[in-house]
Parts: C-alpha cells; sequence; structure tokens
C-alpha cells in the first residue's frame, strides 16, 4: 500500500468512474433533437458515405482516442486482467483531456490473444482518430503493435514509445548537466521489457538517421544478464538489439556491464542495482531507476555513491520521469497533422522538444514539471511538424 | 433533402462531433494526479482483480453503454458502413446522457461479419454495463443479439426492442381513445424488418405472460403479401411469428389483411397503404405509419379515411412514435438495476409505464412528449422494478 491507496479507493468510490461523456451540442428542443439526430442527421452521413476524409471534421473521430488494454501488464502490478485495468486506463484517458484536449476512451478487451486483440482494435477503429497501448505484455505487445501498423490511424504502445520518449528527453538534458557528448557514452540498460526495448530501439533509431549521435556503445541486460548474440534464449527483440547495440560483444552480468558506463537505465526490477555498481560507473554517471514503486536503487544513494544525475519514476522525488510528459503532446500533434502513423522521427522531434524546454538544466531539474500545461502543446507543435516533413 | 440537412450539416461541421470525453475529478495538483493515476490506482486495480463487482462503483462500467452500429442500415438510408454511421450513434449517445444521465460512447465496427460482431462486442464488454445495438440490418440483428445474450450485461437491439417498447405503449393509449379492448382487436403489421419482428414479439410475448390480453390476431405482411406458413420463402423469424400469430391462416395481400382489421403498424415502405385499404378496415381503427422519413399512408389522409388515431415518425405531425421516449430510461433503469438482461417483462412494464404517464389521452396525444425530462426516468422505475421481479 502506498499513501495515497486508501485516499484513491475513497475518492474512486464517491465518484463511480472517473471520466464521463458530455453533450457538445444542445438538445432542449425539437429543432436541436431535428439536428443532432434525426432527421437531420440523416445527410451528414450521406456527406461522410461519400467522402470518408470528412468524418475527422463531422464526426468526434478527428479527436478520439482509444486507449485499449487487455491488463495483461497492469503498471508494476502485472496481469489483472482487463477489468481491473480500467482505472488506469479512465485515468490515462482523463490526462490526454486535461493536458492536450484530447477525448480519449478506456477500451478494456476481455482477450489476452494476439489475434483477438488485433480484431478487436481493427474493428473498433473506425470511431477513432489514434489508439494509444496501453499495459499490454511483452512480447506480444510488439507483435500487436506491428500487426496493426496498416490501420490508417496512429497506433502507439505508450510503455514502449511514450517511455522511450522521455527517457530519451530526460538523458539528453542529463548529459546537458554533465557535460557530456551521447557519442562518448556507453549505455546500459536494465530491463528487456516493452519499455526498455522501446527505448534502446529509439537511441538507436535517432543515430540511425543522424538525428542524435550514435552512443560509443549500448548495451541490454535481463534477469539473465548481459545480452549477446551467443545467448540460445532471446526472443526476437532482444535478439534485435543484441545485434544492433552491444558493439563490444560484452558476456557476464549487470555489474560487468556497467562497469565503466555512463549511463545507467532501468526499467526492471527493485533493488537490482548497488552502491558499488554505481561507484563502478564512468565519471559523473547518470542513473534513472524507474522501476515502479521501489527503483533499482534508491535515488539517496547512487547519488552517494557518485551518481551526477539521478532520475526515478517517483513523484515524491526529483527528476520523475513521467510518460504524461509525452502521451497527450504526442497524440495531440498527430491528431492535428491527420498523421496515419507515429514515426520515430516524430518521436525523436518530441523528446528533443521536452528535453529544449528545460531552458537551464541542473542536476535537480531536467525534465518539465508535468502540471506545466503548456508542454503538451510545445511537443504537439514538434510532432507535428515532424509529421509533415517524415511524411507520417 | 429535409429541411433539416443544410443546418445540421453546418452544426456538426462547427462542433467537429458531438460528445466529449470530460473528467470527473480535479488534475491540477500533483496529489490529483496521484489519486487519479500512479500511484494510488494501483490499489483500486487490486481492489477489482479481488472482487469483480466493485468495478460498477469504482469505475464507469456501472453507468455506460456502448451504442454499436456495424452501419448496415442507417435509419431509413440504407448500408454506408460504420463511419457514415457514427453520426447517428454520437447523436444517440448524447441523447442517453441528456435524457437519463447514461454515459453512452458509440462504437461503430468495420466488418459486417456476424462472427466478427460477436467477437468484437464480447471482447469490449468490459467497460460497458450494456450494450444498444444500433441500425444492424436484418435478419442477422437477430442472430447477434441471441448470441450475445449470455454477456453478463444487458444486450438490446433498439430497433427492435426500443421500437416495440414504444409503439406498444402508443398502442395501449390508442385503444384506451377509441374504447378497444387489445383482447378484440385484429392487429396487422405490414414490414418483416427488425423493428416489426421486435414489435409482434413484444405483443405476443406480453400476451403468453398473462401481461395483457393476446389480440384476437396478429397478421404480419412483407413486400410478398401476408405471412403464412405455406410461405417457402420465410427467414427463421418470419415463420416463427406465421406460427406464433396469424391463427386465421390468412392468405393474400396487405390489402386483404387489413380488411377489417383494428390496427395498422407499419414499419415498411414510403406509400403501401390507400385510403381505401384504410377504409376497409374495421370501426375507429388505428393506423401507426413509421416508414421514415415518408410514411406508409400521409397522417391527414389516413384520418380523412376514418382513421381514429393516427401516428408516424415524424416529428413534424402529432403521435411521433420515437424511441428517444424508451431506451434512455430502459438503460437507466437496467443499470440502477445492476440487471445482466432486458427481460419482456421489463419491457413491458416500459410500454405501460409510457402509455400510462398520458393520463388523458386523446386523438392528437397518446405518448408523452419526447423533451419532458421525468420520461426517462419514470420508465427507469419501472424497468428497475420488473428487472428485480423477473430477475433479470
Amino acid at each position: 500500500m502506498t499513501d495515497f491507496d486508501a485516499e484513491s479507493l475513497a475518492l474512486h468510490e464517491k465518484v463511480h468512474g472517473k471520466l464521463a461523456v458530455a453533450s457538445k451540442v444542445p438538445l432542449a428542443t425539437r429543432h436541436d433533437l431535428s439536428l443532432a439526430y434525426t432527421p437531420g442527421v440523416a445527410d451528414v452521413c450521406l456527406a461522410i458515405a461519400d467522402d470518408p476524409s470528412r468524418a475527422r471534421q463531422l464526426t468526434i473521430k478527428g479527436n478520439t482516442v482509444a486507449v485499449v488494454s487487455d491488463g495483461s501488464a497492469i503498471l508494476g502490478i502485472g496481469n489483472l486482467g482487463p477489468l481491473a485495468a480500467l482505472p488506469v486506463m479512465e485515468g490515462k484517458a482523463i490526462l490526454f483531456k486535461e493536458f492536450a484536449g484530447v477525448d480519449a476512451f478506456p477500451i478494456c478487451l476481455d482477450t489476452q490473444d494476439t489475434d483477438a486483440i488485433v480484431a478487436a482494435v481493427r474493428a473498433i477503429a473506425p470511431v477513432f482518430g489514434g489508439v494509444n497501448l496501453e499495459d499490454i505484455s511483452a512480447p506480444r505487445c510488439f507483435e500487436i503493435e506491428s500487426r496493426l501498423s496498416d490501420l490508417g490511424i496512429p497506433v502507439f504502445h505508450d510503455d514502449q514509445h511514450g517511455t522511450a520518449i522521455v527517457v530519451l528527453a530526460a538523458l539528453l538534458s542529463a548529459l546537458r548537466v554533465t557535460n557530456k557528448d551521447l557519442g562518448a557514452c556507453r549505455v546500459v540498460f536494465n530491463g528487456s521489457g516493452a519499455s526498455a526495448v522501446g527505448c534502446a530501439r529509439l537511441i538507436l533509431s535517432a543515430a540511425e538517421r543522424a538525428m542524435l549521435p550514435a552512443p560509443a556503445d549500448l548495451v541490454m541486460c535481463d534477469s539473465k544478464g548481459i545480452i549477446h548474440l551467443d545467448r540460445t534464449d532471446l526472443n526476437e527483440a532482444k535478439r534485435e538489439l543484441a545485434n544492433r547495440g552491444n558493439r563490444g560483444k560484452m558476456k557476464g552480468q549487470l555489474a560487468d556491464a556497467m562497469r565503466g558506463a555512463d549511463v545507467f537505465i532501468g526499467l526492471s526490477q527493485a533493488n537490482t542495482v548497488t552502491a558499488d555498481m554505481v561507484r563502478s560507473m564512468a565519471k559523473d554517471p547518470v542513473v534513472f531507476a524507474m522501476a515502479n514503486p521501489t527503483p533499482e536503487i534508491m535515488p539517496d544513494v547512487a547519488l552517494a555513491a557518485g551518481a551526477a544525475v539521478v532520475g526515478s519514476g517517483r513523484s515524491d522525488l526529483p527528476n520523475q520521469i513521467n510518460n504524461v510528459l509525452a502521451f497527450p503532446g504526442i497524440f495531440r500533434g498527430a491528431l492535428d497533422a491527420g498523421a496515419r502513423t507515429i514515426s520515430d522521427e516524430m518521436k525523436i522531434e518530441a523528446a528533443r522538444a521536452l528535453a529544449d524546454y528545460v531552458k537551464h538544466p541542473t542536476a535537480d531539474h531536467i525534465l518539465p514539471d508535468p502540471l506545466d500545461r503548456d508542454v503538451a502543446y510545445v511537443v504537439a507543435r514538434a510532432v507535428a511538424a515532424a509529421a509533415k516533413s517524415s511524411g507520417a
């Protein structure tokens, strides 16, 4: 139980659901009904049948996102199924509205079968201008997102890409604080789930597109240690990253990987990093310990062990690395641009916009305040511009 | 084009969708975020995982209905597909909210395959406390609804049952005006689509349950004439009704069926009934001509030919027989009762409540005003009581 649990439960019991549907048109008179419903609506239907692109102006499609989960990987809790996922998806939906004016609706699917999830999302797509996939366990989340890439509207697995964007922003900002160049940094990940894979892929993609320098090396670890090509237990995503990263052909455990590294990115389990491991890193290392709710190493311990900049997922400590900085602005920008996908260019520009928004980063302040109501719109402008320039 | 078309199109162009999602909780501070989202929400998820029935208190499920269509039978227009159906489903959703405080969300499915529709509705069910099926063509609508009857939440095909409830209410009220007993009436239907089948079934069900007198006879006609058991072209629903109704074993055309009939219920095509056909009916006949937008016979023509009470689907004429009188209250009552289905008892009590709401019916006033904000709650109370007494 966190300190917030009893209060949160009481709030949820009181409001009976955190979101409501509201009419945007008057319904007071017969005339109002005739315009909003029958018979007037018939001509609106015919206009869309004639030209489906008009649905974005004439219906909710242009501003509405589905927040889709199967409840298989809820927060740090695990697989509780779709009904128990609903409070999270409702929360996500109201954050979309609050921070970016996006109307989002929770869709919790009563299946954890990849084919059935893909079919369900395809089936409901007409109403939506985008799909935010959420809390779907790896490696199914990779296949589901990939198979939905031709849907014609952006499909964005936030656990991968939202996290990746905010981590990349935090990294760019932290390297300004420590005055290091990404191209000179060895980056070590602990964790190989959706978020770690998404982060690693985005950093590598930015280098491949020459949008950012390639790190000196990028090494991933899972619970068995360093991920390398001689291992026979790797899934597709791990194999890909062992191939694209780990130029140094490192083997061994996390402690081996961290020795001399400049950046540690933890998206794994509580207490998997020791003070000694931080001490073994290069001078002025960056340590992002984002396991929820207990970090890989407590920030004060990491700082005492020599870390120059520390971030975590916790809202009660400095440098919270929180997806809410990314997803509202990402979808706001994608919807505004009428984008059919969210390209890596859009994600990288979103990360840059977030990092640049902090004019004078310090060790205690590398990211914007999640409550700053301008952030999403700054991100949205960068994303919409990148959508246009990348043809997304 | 109706008179409303240009104005309706302009309204839709202006608002970009008729409904919005709104937060019911504050999101101004970090503390707010911690309660509505992480970390506080985790305990709410666990509470639901422990006891799924708590989802009705802790999430939107208890007050939220999906308005589901495949766009195969949009209003009187036809099969325009899911995107073109969205303006209708949005309209329906805001009527739910406006008239009964039900949060409804449009779900337009990108498939017209029966199996796929059933699978999609099953997949999205966790979020919803009920499903309103809408504008799905016959006979698929019957199978879809039937196969979803075990979903654990009410599934209600409004074109069938909403229409049936309001028609039955209108009939009960009209028979008070003409001082006739339903048990003495011969009832003739023209039309054999979803709404006509739903109406006929509800009248027969009320008689079988001894909730209303059985009509002297109930005869259905389709475009080929009277439906009887010697015909070899009947689908399952028509065959069932030829068996349960048409005790007189009538054959022939609509004009034959209408001769001497007390009640005509048209849910078919424009201009299929002549003044002579009305003249051939019993004394003081009731004529409901509900084809949209042009009735089977214009009300003034029917009245001139001797009809005692005339109703239609038109909002610009007296006695509009409009589903909006039923569906908001039906779902309000079902949600309030936590019903798992909408039983015939609930539908029949809804019809009675609607008819009884009109204390002094006249030929020009057999139904409540659709804009009367009390109607849905009167219906809801009757429905919730019937849900409890029928164990629905």
